[in-house]
């Protein structure tokens, strides 16, 4: 099984994940946005040099190997953003890498994948089992498993987003809305910033990690599940490491339909002067639609930006 | 004459005017960029509250007016972003403020203008003369113009940003490329950071402060100027205080094409996550085009995002 780790992520991980990332990259800005007259603040990890904030969690994780791991190389699973996150650590840390990445991902993703460097292996969605293809590949070279989500280092690593914002802010955050896929964010957040509400926000019709909450176990998408634009919080499940960290911690999840990310999208392209693809501007769609509330102390993460241009053209043009 | 001037500004005023914005506005997030190899920086003034660096000059300006000339109002001509940089400011130290604008104007930058609660008075360009329309307002109501580059407080404030980089980068940059229009932000930017080359970046055919450099005297664009997308930067001709400002300081100017402004429009888009508007990426636009040279301390200005969605999707999807 993949998901299977050897311990769980604690705050003291995140706090020094926190501190190895702060030495090679600037804070993402913390922007102010208004919001039904109430001004709060959106966390900009769609400015990471890979375009969102997978590079947290892939540059821990992979700085944290040991040497004879290190030499056996790297594989991971991902639509695109833990791919490139992966691939930009490994490439720095001059670490093989190979990139599971369905062949439904979107272009831009792909091509950025490969420019840095690295292998990519492509599988059907839905159809094939991305693990079961990671696991022939973990067989025959005996990578390391970089799991996108249930993984302690990653989940550490995008806590360390937690701890910029509330240092950005002066304190923790009343509450953190936060885009999900498989919860490896949220979870993170939630050992960041202790005394902050995490609410996780899913496209309607795959939210794994809500329904996980409610269920008080893993419960997995729906063979007929709807379409959804936001092609990077497509996950099958959430794990067991994120259910265990969240379970207790999390208020119930959101879910936002496919219009109101796309006026989430226009908003952002118009206000804030940012591109944000489909998934990562969730969290601000949720706000946007009243579905959440907000304070001065509410933190918004918009968690990526790399868009499809011909896609990104059609939702501002409002067709 | 409007641009007549009391004073000249200075590096005092320029650091003063940093303090002051530094109160009441974040800085703006330095970004690295990778161009042609050389990893050097983008300063994203798109991310301002309202789009554009103008912010920085309009704040400087109306919060230093006295009791009496607050009462009068101000007055001010624009294409649209030192428009919403003073109806900002206005509306925050509760000013009247007034706007004089092109009728062709991108409607994004009409409407966030007259969103601030300002009143917009329309003009037609080529044609009228703007600063008649703001000397008869003037003549009629006793408001005091604030000049969109002509002015040592709004030039001084435009400098704050050049204190910013120089804190971000940890010393003065080697150089700073920056889109011009009237040239408000070139002079500023050589007041700050004096050890700094500047490279004002204009559209080709309105690069009236390029030729007032070379030529030593203020030169007025051409009646059968090209058209260009780069609407923000169409100064019928630059000021006495920026060309006194500017001369023995700044480098030849650039002249970039309207081809060479959506090349870098897309790159922002595709690589930096960023919306910029065509005038705001001038500057990046030289670099990629390889008219100016880059090193890992030269600073790329991208001042402003405030892009026209229909407009913006062509570019972006390439046609």
């Amino acid at each position: 099984m993949l998901s299977e780790s050897p311990r769980s992520p604690d705050h003291a991980g995140v706090l020094r994940a926190a501190e190895k990332i702060a030495a090679i990259l600037p804070p993402t800005p913390l922007l102010p946005v208004e919001i039904g007259g109430v001004t709060c603040h959106v966390k900009a990890e769609n400015l990471q040099p890979v375009g969102a904030f997978k590079i947290r969690g892939g540059w821990h994780r992979l700085s944290d190997l040991t040497d004879e791991e290190k030499a056996r190389g790297v594989v991971a699973v991902s639509s695109g953003n833990h791919a490139q996150g992966v691939a930009w650590a490994a490439r720095r840390l001059g670490i093989k890498a190979t990139i599971v990445m369905p062949r439904d991902a979107p272009q831009v993703k792909l091509d950025a994948t490969r420019a840095l460097g690295t292998e990519v292996v492509l599988y059907q969605r839905p159809g094939e089992d991305r693990d079961e293809v990671a696991a022939k590949i973990i067989e025959q070279n005996g990578a390391v498993l970089v799991h996108a989500f249930n993984d302690p280092w990653v989940i550490e690593g995008q806590g360390s987003m937690g701890i910029e914002m509330t240092t950005q802010l002066g304190r923790e955050p009343s509450r953190i809305v936060a885009p999900c896929g498989g919860g490896g964010m949220v979870s993170g957040l939630s050992l960041a910033c202790p005394s902050s509400a995490i609410v996780p926000v899913e496209p309607v019709g795959w939210d794994m990690v809500g329904q996980a909450l409610l269920a008080g176990e893993i419960v997995r998408a729906a063979d007929d599940a709807p379409a959804t634009i936001c092609d990077a919080l497509q996950p099958l499940a959430t794990g067991h490491l994120v259910l265990s960290t969240l379970a207790g911690r999390s208020e119930p999840g959101v879910a936002v339909t496919d219009e109101e990310v796309r006026a989430a999208q226009r908003f952002a392209f118009s206000r804030l002067q940012l591109v944000v693809e489909p998934g990562g501007a969730a969290a601000l769609a949720a706000a946007l639609a009243g579905k959440v509330p907000v304070d001065s102390d509410t933190v918004l993460v918009i968690s990526g930006g790399n868009a499809d241009p011909a896609k990104f053209a059609k939702t501002i043009a409002g067709n």
